[in-house]
Order: C-alpha cells, then structure tokens, then sequence
C-alpha cells in the first residue's frame, strides 16, 4: 500500500486533511520541521483516528533527511502545505518567505524528481489574485482571474504555481493539482485539533476566538462603509474540514486521470457565497451565546469589497462541494477554544523535546509534585514528591523494553491478572489467549498493554479544579495475543496538587467483528516511598483482609479467605512478608463499569524513612498486593517496590459468578477510576 | 577604498563590466561558481586593467564561504549577475533554475542584510516583459509594461525583482536598481573577453560567429514573414560595453541619493532602435568580409514581430545612452572570434584546477614537449622533453617563494644583472635604487619581476605555426625597488612542438610620471639535460668567447677580454670550471628593441648522459653565463644547473656607451627575444 506525504502535515489545515486522508483510506507519512506547529496537533490526529502515523521532523530544505523518507515509505503522492504563512509578517521579512516557501518547495520538488513521485497537490491560496476587484466581471473569482498577489506571502505562492506550471511544461508526466484556499476557519468536530496562532492573530475568526475567552480586549472591524448588506467586507470563509476534503477530491481526481497523462491545473477550493465580516462576528457570537466587544475602525489598507470565489471548476470536475455554514465553522472554533484556550498550550504540562510518537514522555508538574507518563505503554515513568521519586522508574525510556521489565508503572491489559488455563469461553465461543506464565495468560500477554503504543495524549487543563489531564487511547486488534474483538481503551491520567486519578474506559468498537470480549485493567505502579532499598519498612493499611484464596498455579479457588493477623483498623509493618494477593473488598460492585461506585482507600502506606504518605483508592471491587519479589531487572531486585493493583476478581473471566465484571459487550463501557494521593 | 562585489563576474556581462569599473576607478571583488564561465576570462581581465582582481570561486548558496568575503573586503555595493540564463534550458530543467537564480539571490541578500550592505545593482532582463505585443501601444517597450516572462529563466528573473521589491518594500533603506538588458551583443574591442557560449549558442550572433569560423553550417533564420522591412524579427541589440556601462550609470545614481534614501526601480537597457536579423546578419557579414550561408526556416514558436526598448528612462534618469552601433558590435564580436575561435579554449593549453590568481600554472603540451609557466614570477616551472624535465624545478609552487631559490625559471626584471652601486642617472637625475648583493642592485632588488604577480595570461593558438603562446603582462610601479616609471612589461612564451620561445616587451605607461627609466630583461632558467645531478659533464659551444672583464664587485671593467681556452667553433666540456660572465657577441647590437635583429645560436648544450640537445638563441648583444655556483635551495645545490642570460651588458645603466642598450623613454619601446630549441 503506498502512502501519501502531507508535508506540514502538523499545521491547522495539514492536521485536518491528515484525518481525511485516513478516513478515506489513506496511509500518510508526515513531514514537519514544527516552527510554526505543534506535534501536538500529530499525536491528536492519531488519538482521532487510532493509528500511528509516521513523523519526521525534518525542514524540507534537509535534502538527504527528505529522501530517507522516500526511501522507507513507498509514498505516491505528495500534499504540499508546508510554507510560512502570515501575510504580515511577510511583509516584515519577505527574504525568510521565498527562503523557506520556495527554497523548501524546490528542494521538495527536487527529492520527488530523484523518487519518481511526480503527482503533488499543491496548497496555494486565494492571495494570489490579489485585489481581482481590478479588473471587471471576476467577482465571484474564477480561475481564469489573471494573478497579482500584493504580497510576499501570495509572491511566494504564486513563484510555487509557476514552478510547478514550468516543471509539468518541461516534463508532461508531473501531475500537479494547485487548490486556491479562500478563507480557511472553523476546526475539527470533536474538539481536538483546530487553529493555533503563534502571536496574535492575524484572521478574524482566531481573533474573536481569542477575544471570546479573554485574551484579547476587542475586535476590530476595518471598515463598515463598504457596499454591502451591513457595511463590512464580504469574503468566502471556507469550513477547515471542507476544505480538507478538497485534497481528497484531488487526489482522487489525479489517480483517474490514465497512467501517462500528466496535469497542471488550478481549482479554487470556496464555498462560492460571501459573508461580511458583521455575518461572521454574529454566527460566532451565537455559538458563544453571547456578544462580544468590537469597535469599528478605519479601512485597511489594500482590502477591497469582495473576495468570493467561483468554485465552479472543483465542483464539476473534483466533484467537490463545500457543505458546512459558517455556523458550523463558529461551533467547532468555540468548541476547539473552550477545551483549549491556549491552542496546544496547555498549563503545567510539558513533553520531552524532539522526541515523537512512542518516543514521547509527558510531564505534568505542580509545586513538589510531578508526574510523567510515557506513550509507550501508557506508562507512568516517574512520580515525584518534592523532587523525590516514589516508584521504581528506569532513567532510559528504552529500557522499558526490557523483557525483564517487571511492567514499571505500565498499564495493564488488556487483560490484568491471570486467565487460568489462558482460555475462557463466552456465549458458548471458547477462545484461547497467550500462554506466557506457565498455562496461563498474564496481563494480557508477553505484548499486553504495556508494551503497545498508546496514541495521544489530549491534554487539557481546568482551572475548576485545577487539574492537569492526559488521556490517551489505544486500538488493540482483534485476535492480538487471541483476544477477541477491536477494543478501543482511554486512560485519562488527572493530576492534580498532590494526587494522580486514572480512568479507564474500554468499549469495542462497533465495527468490531465480535460481540463480546473481555476486559480487566489496572496500572503497575511499583512504590518505594524512600526512592531507593527494600520495602520492607514500609508500613501498610488495608481497606480489607478479604482476599481470594489460590491454589498452587496462583489461581483462585472462588473461596474468600480472611487474614487474621493483622488488626484491619491499623497498619502494619511489611517486614519480609510475601504478598501477591487479590484482596476483596467488602461491599465489592459486581459492575462492568465502576466508575460510578465509591472511590474506596484501600491501601495508606507510611515509611519511617519519609515524609510521604501514600493513599491508593479505587472504585474497583478488588485489589491486587504486590511486594515484588518476582523483580529482576536492570538495577531492581526483588522488593525494591510494592504494587497496588486495583482491578476485576482474578480470572473472572473464567468464574461464572464473577465474569459480569469483566466481560464486555458491544454497545456497553468499562470502566473504573483509581487514585494515588501523596502527602 | 571600498569594493564592488560582482557576482557571475566571470561570465560575459560581468567581465566587461569589471572593466568598466575599475576604468571608473571602483575597486572590484569577483565571486563565480564558474559553472558557465571560465576564470580565463577575469585573468585576461586583470591583463586588461592590469591589476590584481580579488576572485572567489563560491556558490552564491555557500553562505559562510560568502560571507567570509564580506568579512575580507569593504564591501558597498553589489552587482549581482550570477545566474543560469539560457532560455531553451530553462524549459527543460526548471527546477534547476529556480534553485539556482532564486536559490543563489536569496542566500546573497541575506548575507548582505547580514553585512549591512543594501545596495544592489541587479542584472534582469527584458525577458520580464514576455511579449509585450499582446498590449496596445507597448512597442517600444517602457518599465510601465505589465510584465508576464513566457519561460522559467524569465520566470526566474522577475521573481527576483519581486524578492527585491518586497525586500525594499519591507526595509526601505535597500536599494535595488533592476536593469533589464535588452539583446547584449559583442565583444570587448580588445579581442580579449567576449561571450563563450557552452554548446549550441542559443543567440544569433554567437551562432553566426561559430558558423563564420566553421563550427556551425550555416545560420537557420527564423521566418521571413513578419512585418518587418525585410520580414525578419525586429529586436533591440546593444553592445556589451555600452551595457557594461549602464551598471557604473545605475551605481552613480544610487550612490547620488541622500544617505538614508533607499530605491527599488527598474531601468530598461536597450538603445531604443531595433534591428533585424537581416539587419544583424548583413552587419556581421560586412565585419567578415563575405556573405555567411544561411536559410530561412518556419517560425518559431513564441517568437513575435518588435521587441524594442524604450530606454528613455535609463537615458534620463541614469544620464547613461547606448552610443556604439550593431557594426561596432559586429567588428568586436569579429575580432573576438578570429582571436578565440574556441572561445577561452586554446588548443594544447591547461591549467591547474582550482588555482586562481598568483596559484595558477599554465601547462603547453606537444607531443614529447612540454612547457610549464606560473602567474607568479611569470616562471617558467618545468619544460620536459619526452617527459623528462631539463631545467631545475621544485615540485611545489610554494616553494619558488623561497628566499633561498636563486630565480629557478623566473622572469628577471625590470633590471637583469648587476648595477654597480646600486645608483644610475638618466638625464641628469640620480636614482638610488636597492642594494641586495653588496652595493649592487642584483636582478630588479629582492622584489624584482621574480617574485610579482604577472595577469593573464593571454593564451592562444596558431594554426600557421602550430604555435601556442602565453602571454603575461606586469606593472611595474614607480619607486618600486627605487626604479622610476610605471613599467609595463609583457612576456610572451610562444611554444612550438620542440621549442620555447620569449618575447619581452616593455614601454612606460602614458600615465607614468617620469620619463625615463632603465630596462634590461631576460629569463633564469637553470638547466640540467640529464635531470639531476651536476652540470659538471655537460658540453657547451658558445658563439663566442668575448666577455666582460669584471673586477672584485663582479662589476665590468669596460674592457672586452677574449676567452683563450676553448676553440670557439668546438664544444667543450664545462667540468669544474666556474662561470659567471657575461659573453659578448661580436656584431652585437646596441638597440633598445632587438627584436628586429638577426637571432644568435650563443648556446649550444649537450650531456653524454642525455639524448637532449639545447640550443639558446637570442637577439640580445650578450649573454651570461652562469654555472649555478651559488646555487643552495630545498633539494638543489650549486651545479645543479647552469643558467644562460641573454641580455644587455652589465651595469649598461652606469656605462656611458653602454646606456642606449637599457633606457627607455616615454613612447619608446624596449624589446628582446630568446628561444631555447630542444632536438
């Protein structure tokens, strides 16, 4: 399967097309030298559509870096976005434009010739033709509306279409299809990725946007002696996903074209009806509910009464139309604004500097408390109390790899705990899993969870409760280690001061080839309270002394024995006792979904070596002890920590009266919440 | 002083417009990549003007190394040429020159923006215009003229006058001066620099000069139908150097503005009067001397009726007019052409890669025949017969810089030999000039011709004689060493399939101010038929055993002694005998310029252990005979070689009867000739 390359793949319109691309079946690789994009926009994407997507930060000029992307992806296409883009600043510093618009394209064009990849779509822009208002009969604009950008960003543009017109000229076999945007708004439905401005805005929508939740005073409308309806300038504002979809349209339209046959063509991409600045202001104001402050001032120089364009020509011959209102625009802009006021800025959260995909560790950090949680299994790399850490951790990423990774910090599943026999059957359908601890499944496994790519995360920041979220996704397959069905997972990690709350959800998809499957997950934090020795000070509270009796292959016997030793209501000292014990709490929930159910402290835990104390607490109906004494790997040993798992009865997925809590149907949600909170 | 930075320098605009600005009194820095040019032509630029030309062969988009040359130099203003610039070219790779003229223009502004330097005089074209007959009323052709170039290079040049105009327009203390050149043609009228076009020139007149000296068939003309007064297509052709000229106007107006003014206007270039190519062709006809064969073909595509400037703006605002005619420019193209008819290629003639200015070694090759001379010294390095050297050579340039190399193959001047004293007078007036052996003046002082960078040199090729000569030129300042006069002085090395032969030629420029000065010249090569070893068994027969008594200074005593030993007419073997005296022909001539005169066989050498025979010939009324005794340098010692001298008597400028031999006046001319002859 040949891929596309979206270059500036991560910026407001490449991150919109991306999602297109996939969901018309597209695989892309995506370069991006970030100097104007977040690769937040990237790991969002691939939240959104729950696959990875190959990344390259690499700045197009990088000749040799581009063609090793060439070289590892068969790629058939390429969608050219990449380009500074901010018609003031290229006023400012019009030599950085042709630098990098045009010395970025050439070199692009250059990489492309060596790999015999001669179809590009090209995002050019309606500044091209500059003020078309000159010439008489080109409102609506057409195609045929002779160029004159009045900028060095529409120079640049413009410099690009004429290469390109050239290169097909000099080689008939290039396919190159130039898609004139009109005014871009608006962002991605669901909120995740949309327009982020570096500075201030320089386009009415962002600005307002801004204005809306309070960092910018006013707006200011340039002009409302103009000849329409309300006074203010008419212009084509295009919904982002509309516009996303013309690629497509393109791109289509380049593969039907017969195998020889090149192309150089021109297609404005335009909803065709204009709208004042005033419809504008208005539609966004009600998506607000509310109206904004502005102030009318004087015109701006250059701007002229209408820009509309004619799409005409991608209607017909793209089959492409653009659909959505400026209202849906205003929607999904206050919809993108509202859960992310600050763009991909998002407060106390930071990630690790050019690192990309499963290569990514992200930190949330409060005064003496710090959490850091890796992609790569959805793991919690780090918790740190007043600049100390409280879990067992490797300093390098890559050594959670290790096969003698005890599962630090990882999320489980997508089954936690042991499958006895690794098999288990549901509506009469037996299914075999993975045997990788004698004849039983554990945690889902040898490539369970935590050692998957989980995709994202969303950061968001509330100001209500002054948490700081990450919620990532993962998309295991159905069939992966002979689980049954798609299962699309979310952790949400919420830290707040002095706490750290997951959230798991788990749901098949409904494109899912099964009903049913089954689910139990967890976190395998190891604590060590003092950062360093063994456990064995540690002193322990249980919420129960319930637990499940085991036999020999550690597998329950559905009896529920009481430890009597210790007093319930007070701690005890671990010393070198072994536990590895599912305890059951009292009033345990049966439900598929806990999240609901009471949190419940299960575990305190104190050590007279620190000043920290640890509660675990959970909404789930059990938890398993761990002290650790299976632990063996680089620079651990056996009781350097001590897990608290809260999750599902062990093997419930085999125990008739315990498999509600663990198996899932298409259509319901698992879930559950557990908590660590330090003080 | 500051300094003109000429990018593309080397090509044919830019040469003959670092004439023009140096004649203007502008100091010039070269930098070419020399892709589509050859640095022959900036060293016959430095023959020209005669002077040291600061070069640099960097690609425009090799910023440090450019930079670097900012660092070095004062630099005020730049003209930029360098550019790719053929037409048909340009349409079959585009990309190519996008990346190369833009590409090359946008790394030199940002390196100048860097330097502060904002003035640049930029080398466009009319090509901008496209055809400027789909216009009404804009034949001829004024700057107000919408542009709209039909091919990538036009593309590629009115790209750059955008990048310009946004460059001012975003910082106005730039200042861009556009010159847009009409049809340059010509040729430099010296015959030295013109236009070498690599492959088949895309231009009439370079195309009718291969044609007049049989490189091409015949001349195809393209359509006979146009409106025209003899159906062929009116163009606007103007001569090189009137173009040349056009740059120094367009400098002066931008140095004439208020000190913070800035400016981005462009400028046609054209002598307002068009020509066709009948016109054109019958012009160079007349330079010939007789019809060319030609034949009118179909039309070509693109090609319209008139593209005449209109170069009224130029004329008034820059005060600059194109004066010379298309004969003019016929003649110099002619005169051009039948010196170089390969262009700055010469038959049997190379130089070392890479090595510019002072580092090149200029190499003729025949057959068992090869002569080797530097720009340094004008130095002969190596003459080898049948590959085996016969003179004494250090293998490394570097190491003629020595102190300790006793004048191995050098040009001697401006004075050979001795001058008792150190003292002469001409006219009354004394000159007291550098001791550097004792009280005597040796060999011009220890910064004689020896060690001075000679320019060009000027390398051609004769059929007639199968001859290829090199030659050189030095100027030689007034007060150098004490000597009075600016000294021109050339240095012709004419190499034929087994000999080489010098011309020496020296006059005081028209500028010097004295008008008198003494001459005396002559080349030092030491030589050893066998390659190595001492001189010792070598046999000589000289034509005569006349010589200048000389007393302890080894200064002459005015007497003539005759030599009793050796039988003139028989050879003698030179054993241990020490000479180094100067032997005087019996009708020896007392002329200044003994060019004329009957050339003397005064050496003949041989080597039993050798199959070389040398002969020394000369015009010259003595010759010195040296044995090398003092000869002790990296790897040779005395003998190694033993030097014949053909020149004027020693210490002629102190000898009443002697003196015609060596002053020289103002409108006179000093000459002599000497041929080494190898069987």
């Amino acid at each position: 399967m040949s891929y596309i390359l979206v270059t500036g793949g991560a910026g407001y319109i490449g991150s919109h097309t991306v999602i297109e691309l996939i969901n018309h079946g597209y695989k892309v690789v995506i370069v991006d030298n970030l100097v104007n994009s977040s690769y937040d926009s990237v790991s969002r994407v691939e939240y959104i559509v729950k696959q990875k997507i190959p990344f390259y930060k690499i700045d197009l000029r990088d000749s040799d870096g581009l063609s090793k992307v060439f070289d590892d992806y068969p790629i058939s296409a390429v969608i050219h976005f990449a380009a500074l883009k901010a018609v003031g600043e290229s006023t400012t510093i019009p030599l950085k434009y042709f630098e990098n618009n045009v010395g970025c394209t050439i070199s692009l064009l250059n990489v492309m010739k060596y790999h015999n990849v001669k179809t590009v779509v090209f995002s050019s822009s309606a500044t091209v033709y500059g003020d078309a208002t000159r010439f008489e009969n080109m409102i609506p604009i057409p195609e045929e509306c002779p160029t004159g950008p009045t900028n060095p960003y529409g120079h640049t543009k413009l410099t690009i279409e004429t290469i390109l017109k050239d290169l097909h000229a000099s080689d008939p076999q290039w396919r190159a299809a130039i898609l004139r945007y009109f005014n871009p708004i608006g962002a991605h439905p669901s909120g995740l990725i949309g327009e982020d401005p570096l500075g201030i805005p320089n386009n009415l929508l962002p600005f307002l946007a801004q204005v809306a939740v309070g960092r910018r005073a006013k707006l200011s409308i340039f002009g409302d002696d103009y000849e329409s309806h309300d006074g203010t300038p008419i212009r084509d504002y295009i919904h982002v996903v509309d516009l996303a979809k013309g690629h497509i349209a393109a791109l289509n339209y380049l593969s039907s074209l017969k195998p020889s046959q090149g192309l150089y063509r021109e297609w404005n991409l335009g909803t065709g009806k204009g709208s004042t600045v005033f419809d504008v202001y208005h539609a966004f104001c009600r998506a607000v509910g509310h109206d904004l402050p502005y102030e009318v001032v004087g015109r701006r120089d250059g701007d002229v009464l209408n820009l509309t364009s004619k799409p005409n020509r991608a209607n017909k011959e793209l089959q492409w139309m653009a659909h959505l209102t400026i209202d849906d625009a205003c929607r999904d802009l206050w919809n993108w604004t509202t859960k992310n006021p600050l763009g991909f800025h998002v407060k106390n959260y930071s990630v690790n500097e050019d690192a990309y995909g499963e290569d990514r560790v992200h930190t949330v950090e409060y005064p003496g408390f710090k959490v850091s949680i890796a992609n790569y299994g959805a793991t919690i790399i780090d918790i740190e109390v007043n600049g100390k850490p409280v879990v067992c951790k490797f300093d390098n990423l890559r050594d959670y790899h290790l096969p003698s990774n005890p599962c630090f910090g990882a999320t489980i599943g997508r089954y936690a705990n042991r499958i006895g026999g690794a098999q288990f059957t549901i509506g009469g359908k037996q299914y075999d899993v993975e045997k990788n601890e004698g004849a039983n499944c554990l945690h889902g496994g040898s490539h369970g969870f935590n050692t998957q790519y989980f995709y994202g995360p969303i950061a968001t920041h509330s100001e209500e409760d002054d948490s700081t979220t990450l919620k990532f996704v993962s998309f295991d397959k159905d069939g992966h280690a002979g689980f049954p069905g798609d299962l699309i997972t979310t952790v949400a990690f919420k830290v707040q001061p002095k706490s750290l709350e997951f959230e798991f959800e788990s749901s098949l998809s409904p494109k899912s080839s099964v009903d049913a499957t089954v689910v139990n997950l967890t976190n395998h934090s190891y604590f060590n309270l003092c950062g360093e020795g063994t456990i064995n000070e540690t002193e322990l509270l249980l919420a129960s002394n319930n637990f499940l009796e085991v036999d020999s292959a550690l597998l329950p016997t559905r009896s529920i024995k009481k430890w009597t030793r210790p007093d319930v209501s007070k701690p005890f000292t671990v010393g070198t006792a072994v536990f590895d014990n599912c305890f059951v709490l009292s009033d345990y929930s049966s439900k598929l979904d806990t999240r609901k159910e009471r949190m419940v402290d299960v575990v305190h835990a104190s050590h007279p070596g620190s000043k920290v104390k640890l509660t675990v607490s959970t909404t789930e109906p059990s938890f398993q002890l761990y002290t650790g004494d299976g632990v063996d790997t680089k620079g651990f040993f056996h009781r350097a920590g001590f897990a608290v798992e809260p999750c599902r009865f062990v093997n419930a997925a085999r125990v008739d009266d315990w498999k509600k809590q663990v198996v899932l149907k298409k259509g319901e949600v698992y879930g559950s919440r557990i908590r660590y909170t330090f003080e």
